[in-house]
């Protein structure tokens, strides 16, 4: 087989990695030439732990073929790069993240996170599966299919509806995904087991479905992803354990991580408390640090901008105290293992893409240039590596179907007939209580109202899915806008992406949620009755195919009038919740457990949308 | 589902794991009762590596459901046992061991092995493979099927044949893995590829077949076990991880360990040189073992009996200087997470098999008992869990196929008429040289002869397979019998498992293979004209299905009569090949890497059985 008959080597499929492998060990050998020698000053055994000083890399095509000594292969290359001032780590990955949450296409968040190192990612793909279910493999192919150099490993939501009093978009049991498992080999398992009630409780409505899903994964042997937030007790989390979980990513303490990590879990520990936990554990005598992984979760765009990508996540654990080339494992070696993916990330050795960071400096990670797939993407931070451009087909690109015009009257709240004040059931973001708060409010012209004396302001749920535009809608506490005759909506509305709009007179809601229709979903402001800012995120209702630095600009810009808004606030779970323009109340709607009451899309058995995603109860949210 | 109605939770399935994990969890919970608690003093969490007091174990069936304080579990439970002086550590496993080499059918593994805490293993099944391919599966899972304790993950064999060269018992390519790896969640992935010409080299007549093997492992998300023997310029050692191979087991030296560590190779520490391993690896600043497990690979029960299973293998590392606790993770969480057994074995958390060692002193690791599947079955160093009685069919008892009495005159080697001497080819045992040894031999009756003055004998192998006991033969030096009319003859033959002899005279070697034909296998010594002592191997001319102690009294009665003979010695490579009763010649017929010339059966291409199987090389035995 002549080398120029060898795959693409985009998408990983077992008959590929044959021929890719048969042809990289001939060129190990010497017996076929190489691509390219980079030569580096040092490099860091992630095996080991240790570092080797001169020492050179050879590729093939995307591929390590050989590693040893500066001079020591055997074979002929057509280009040598020589870096003996930087130290070679391997390409940072991401073992739990959203990329929806960058909201930018898989081609762009390559642009965007590859500068930072981040060569590889296991997608956690609940939010595409919500909104496009059957397509959501495909979707997540696509940029790598086009040349793409970082490597997206998805793996479908297993709350996909979310609970079992959500629908549209999509549906995942057992056989979906057993077709995925077998349709890829980069489907490294299941994402993120959420609904924990589901999980334990056999009259779970979810029951039947997610198991369905672990068993598939169990059955091709996959990897179960876990996420226990909230969870502390030593019996759920053994019982978490037990049911099959792999992972969490949610611990908030020390004592939680340990807790956790001694039940066999593998912990994905997030920016969030890091400084606080890895000082904790490493009071509490930790040595071995290879079932620990650092992971971003979720980040917006222009928070990695600010901030970084995995790197930023590195940086900090350094900073608590973690040696560097710990901190390294926990973003290389150790996620490639635990997802099963050493093949081909994770280290710098043969067989595995020649995905390499160069650092200047090891203690502060400071990244000179980054290598992905055998050539140079990033210098100076700065992307230099292929930038597809696809041509997103209209399953992604047309994903808001509302048939129909919105109103004002879409969110009146009518009042009982010669009421002067009705009790309302009102929420607040992050209201993780067993019970709803209960509020006596006044009605006018038929219809229950507001109080932003109290701090109460409306809020509602369109379905984006059916194209009739069901909407539930009710009152919530401590958020949204105090300004007359604002509002704010969004597309990415956590877990299943209906569209969420909060606002001050329902005329400014119904004018926002128009106003997504138009762009496909994105952000809408209306401010004191005008559209003042949107953000298009015209794929998916969750992401935009832009350069990052445009949807920064367009976010800085919602910013900035968002500022001139007087947003409400109730302080609820601290660090998740903050006073000002109320972003995160894109995940205020998530159904996964710690929540309990919360506001869904209309259905025939909770035609108002209020119920405990725990229990299955529902209540009128007013009476 | 009422817990009656649980799998018998023997053999994985990720249907029973559904149930039985769906049953697990609410145990966990005190939902559901638990049958067992093991209270501990102390309990080594893997994970972290570190001790935890006065810890409770909660049993369901088979597995841990709950993992906490003492008195902690939420839910009731029939029996309490506690152990406040012992300290638990999970059930030591095997990741790479043939259980042939036990030369005891696996339910008598079992009783031999549990008591020095074994209670898992990735059994490397390349010896029976070899002997029933079809049946490969089926032999592996009988034991566990009955009721055994002892958890076998079977690996089929990668070299079914050996090599090209060799045929009969089996072959196994693609579609044979893929049916193995979808056929039971137990394969792990594919045994040792050990023929590495065979995997670098395309001319190779076994390229295809070993290649389809590791595509339909990759396919299944299993593991590629290497078997990299003799394999220390990193070249090779490049082109061998590229080409997907997961780890190595044959390295000797530190040097050669850290050079297969740093190319991504899992390190699999064998016994043999393992303190100087350890030793020169605590010296090249090792500080992370994550990618280091102890095994055993080969060792006979009576050895088993005299110096231990795996435990072995751990104090040897113990006293070399490593942490204890290092070394028991070296038999724990670090071989089940390289393949990827996590969810059953490999520590003490909630999910997994209810396997517990417990020790009197750690640092002697002085074993008091051994729990597995949630019950006792070893006390002080005796067996006292299940012992399945099976009736081994006929397709494991009946593998000896010679149809026809074996006579001298088969031995004899004819010489060139009117010669005086012959020029003959020469090996000794362990004779891994690019060339064999040439020798001026006396010719007498028409045949070539041996010259014991010089320790030249002959060998011989007589297939097994055809049922026409075709017959290769040649001389051989530095071993066998210098007493006249004696010769020693075995089924076990690595790696084909024909019947070997070697002889002083041609009627004794005849004498030994009717012998094996008699008992279907097994050792067979003929002492100058008289058959003293047989050792019975009737499951697949490999093992017995009787108990260790009978096994050794006669493995003990064959080394005594053995004692009585005069053995030529010739040193090769030490410390594989000693002085006295010839026992490894068992393994002098290896194929794999880096044996070059071989005696194997006859075939249509290699009438005399001599080839080189490295290149495929023929020659005359005598010219």
């Amino acid at each position: 087989m002549p080398p120029n008959a060898l795959p693409d080597d985009l998408l990983i499929s077992a008959k590929d990695e044959v021929r890719i492998r048969q042809h990289l060990a001939l060129v190990a050998l010497g017996e076929r030439p190489a691509d390219r020698v980079l030569r580096v000053g040092r490099l860091l055994d992630v095996h080991s732990r240790i570092w080797l000083t001169d020492q050179e890399i050879v590729i093939s095509g995307r591929r390590i073929a050989y590693i040893g000594p500066k001079g020591s292969y055997p074979g002929q290359a057509e280009n040598y790069h020589d870096e003996p001032d930087l130290a070679a780590v391997p390409g940072f990955g991401e073992v739990h993240k959203h990329i929806e949450s960058s909201h930018v296409t898989p081609e762009w968040e390559a642009a965007l996170v590859l500068p930072f190192g981040n060569t590889w990612t296991c997608e956690a793909s609940h939010e595409f599966s919500n909104v496009d279910g059957a397509n959501n493999l495909q979707f997540w192919l696509t940029a790598r299919k086009a040349g793409s150099p970082q490597k997206i490993f998805p793996l479908p939501g297993s709350a996909v509806p979310p609970t079992a009093y959500e629908w549209g978009g999509g549906y995942f049991g057992h056989d979906e995904q057993q077709r995925f498992m077998t349709e890829s080999l980069a489907v490294a398992g299941l994402d993120e087991v959420m609904d924990w009630p589901a999980v334990w409780n056999p009259e779970n409505p979810s029951y039947e479905r997610l198991w369905g899903m672990i068993e598939a994964t169990f059955a091709n042997r996959g990897v179960v992803e876990g996420h226990a937030a909230g969870m502390r007790d030593i019996a759920s989390i053994s019982a978490f354990a037990a049911a099959g979980m792999a992972s969490d990513h949610e611990a908030w303490t020390t004592e939680e991580v340990l807790d956790k990590l001694r039940r066999g879990l593998f912990m994905e520990l997030r920016p969030h408390s890091l400084p606080e936990m890895i000082k904790g554990l490493i009071a509490a005598g930790i040595s071995d640090w290879s079932q620990f992984a650092l992971t971003t979760d979720d980040r917006s765009c222009s928070d990695t901008m600010k901030m970084g990508a995995t790197d930023y996540n590195v940086r900090l654990a350094i900073k608590a105290g973690l040696a560097p080339e710990i901190a390294i494992q926990m973003v290389t070696i150790n996620p490639a293992r635990h997802m099963r993916l050493t093949p081909w990330v994770g280290s710098i050795a043969p067989g595995r893409y020649a995905d390499v960071v160069l650092l200047n400096e090891v203690e502060t990670l400071s990244i000179a240039k980054v290598w992905a797939d055998g050539a140079l993407v990033a210098e100076g931070g700065n992307y230099v590596g292929p930038q597809p451009k696809i041509d997103w087909p209209q399953w992604a690109t047309q994903t808001i179907n509302i048939g129909r015009d919105i109103t004002g009257e879409d969110f009146a709240i009518p009042a009982e007939p010669g009421r002067q004040t009705m009790q309302a059931a009102l929420l607040r973001p992050f209201h993780w209580d067993d019970s709803f708060i209960e509020m006596e409010l006044p009605v006018a012209e038929g219809a229950v109202q507001r109080d932003e004396t109290r701090n109460v302001t409306k809020f509602a749920i369109v379905d984006r899915f059916s194209g009739e535009g069901k909407i539930s809608r009710m009152f919530w506490l401590g958020t949204g806008p105090r300004t007359p005759d604002t509002a704010l909506a969004c597309s990415m509305g956590h877990d299943k992406h209906n569209i969420w709009v909060v606002g001050s007179s329902d005329a400014a809601m119904a004018k926002c949620v128009n106003a997504l229709r138009t762009t496909q979903g994105g952000w809408a402001l209306v401010r004191e009755g005008e559209l003042v800012a949107t953000v298009r995120y015209e794929v998916g209702g969750l992401m935009t195919c832009r350069p990052p630095h445009e949807l920064d600009a367009e976010m800085q810009r919602l910013y900035a009038e968002g500022e001139k808004i007087d947003w409400m606030y109730e302080p609820t779970f601290s660090p998740r919740w903050f006073p000002g323009f109320p972003e995160r109340l894109a995940f205020a709607t998530l159904t996964c457990a710690p929540w309990r009451w919360v506001l869904v899309a209309p259905t025939d058995d909770i035609p108002q949308g209020f119920v405990n995603v725990q229990t299955g109860q529902t209540h009128p949210i007013v009476w």
